[in-house]
């Protein structure tokens, strides 16, 4: 299961219909609460967390992804943004991926694809 | 917008198919002195090229590189070649992609993705 | 052609339907001695191996790609398997790739095109 | 000149010295408020960040990073740690290295050199 | 520690100053039979294994690195070798480094600092 | 041997003594048709090639790499300059370092170790 967070409904299709062609299972979460809650989740089996920056809500993207990698310090992370990009290298997470919108469908399946295959034992 | 320059027009067709395919938006240019034109045009709004090497006229698809890593230097570059792929290191630019003909349309998709993805701020 | 070598059928059949619809053209064995004696073969054209690691036979995914490499240094090997990752830092080849099962369509597609994209004269 | 910032005055001679020794010119901080003042003042020219995490005063490496970052994106930095390694996934900043003590000379003054290459327009 | 076979006693000095010359701590084996034995030893702490290939005994240095990944999937591996480099690509341990005899002192420092830098957590 | 070209003689012998220091062994060239003289000449074995770009004469450092290249595809290129570093991502050859002066020892010393080890059978 691939974690999405966005709280744009249109984005967050399409973006569910572009894992899903990839042969992923994406999970959707339209808020920073929401995500976090199902990361903590003892019956939760993420594979890697695909997020927006500015979210409804306290919790923005960039502290998603840092509670993610305190729970697992491999966890692939995909940032997806237009306005807040220019945040990246001072708030980013180490050995993630930001995409800047509006990106082609190819480049998120491609970048998942990359950080998973990276995360299995071959590097 | 991803340029594309091919002058055999059913390899055109392809390619065009192929980006389509990935989500990215294809602009045909059937010879050097076109893709040149629409580089500099100001109107003109594209994020990478995809150049085929030998084509008809005075201007070949490693010039065509030259001239837009010179309006851009991190403009991605591909190159699409059969006969010409050892000219590459020579004739190359930095941070390019060369695919030797014939290749598979997920090859292409992915390459591409993989320099768009790192222009972005990531890396 | 890209060499499969799975002697599950059902996975076979997706895998060579995943190659299929990258634009690849998949070549299937069902077990190692099948495997070795295509790679040998005078008339094969493989440009890159997919495999299983336990096969049904002597001769498993390990020593398929060995044999791979012994003939050409610069095979492009990737190995898919759910029991054996933990043997591939002992007994996989340099400059291959591992895939855990299960694993998404979109990261064998990407894994088989970015080792076939290096293996070209690029890097 | 790059910037070492290191409470422990022994470690920050040997750093100096191994700088030193790499051909690089370093500059001496002893807590991140001094280091922050550094950074941020017109006359300073630093190319690089070495930090320390753990210092005494409210500003740890983590965020001597995150402002050097602020104020230029790729600004090149490495950490230094040995007790808090496993907060890098989470707290560092991308495209940096984690150095954990105790190391060699040669893997900071490499490191650093690695940094420093990438960040001029090859890549 | 860093552990270091070879059976030339000329070479095997030559490696430990140059490796002393970095700032790491050389430890001497000179065969693989003492090489594996050292590394089982309960009180060996050896950070990374710098191996020549062909050496006296029935142990050469593809079977000691296989043995070093076998207890530690990512221990750090160099080879060293002059007659024996067409073999790596099909004998040889993933992510590990072949330097082809005769390298300068500053090639295995630099291969040894990015095999290090990269098993920390920063990649 | 390392080729080194340089017109300006007090950086030539800082290179010459970094390069040596590094245990490479430099040879010097004062002008690019000198170094294209030595690459081309049947007993000169050179490894690599650390060119200035601004050279006197009619044969600058960029076309000097082009002609290693076309003589050798694999051939390790670095590029020192001051004033033209942005002429690197259209004039320069791929799989080349280029380095801005002023740079550190170590700089050019990691840069030219990290090409000869990825260019042997490693990669």
């Amino acid at each position: 299961m691939i974690l999405v967070v966005e709280d744009d409904q249109l984005i967050r299709t399409v973006v569910e219909e572009t894992l899903d062609g990839g042969g992923f299972k994406p999970a959707l979460a339209a808020s920073g609460e929401e995500a976090v809650a199902l990361l903590k989740h003892p019956d939760g089996k993420y594979r890697a967390l695909v997020t927006d920056i500015n979210l409804l809500g306290r919790i923005d993207g960039w502290e998603i992804a840092k509670q993610a990698r305190e729970m697992d310090p491999a966890f692939p992370i995909i940032y997806m943004t237009g306005a807040a990009a220019d945040q990246y290298a001072s708030h980013g997470v180490p050995n993630s991926i930001l995409l800047t919108k509006p990106f082609a469908a190819a480049q998120l399946v491609t970048a998942l694809s990359n950080l998973l295959n990276e995360s299995s034992p071959t590097t």
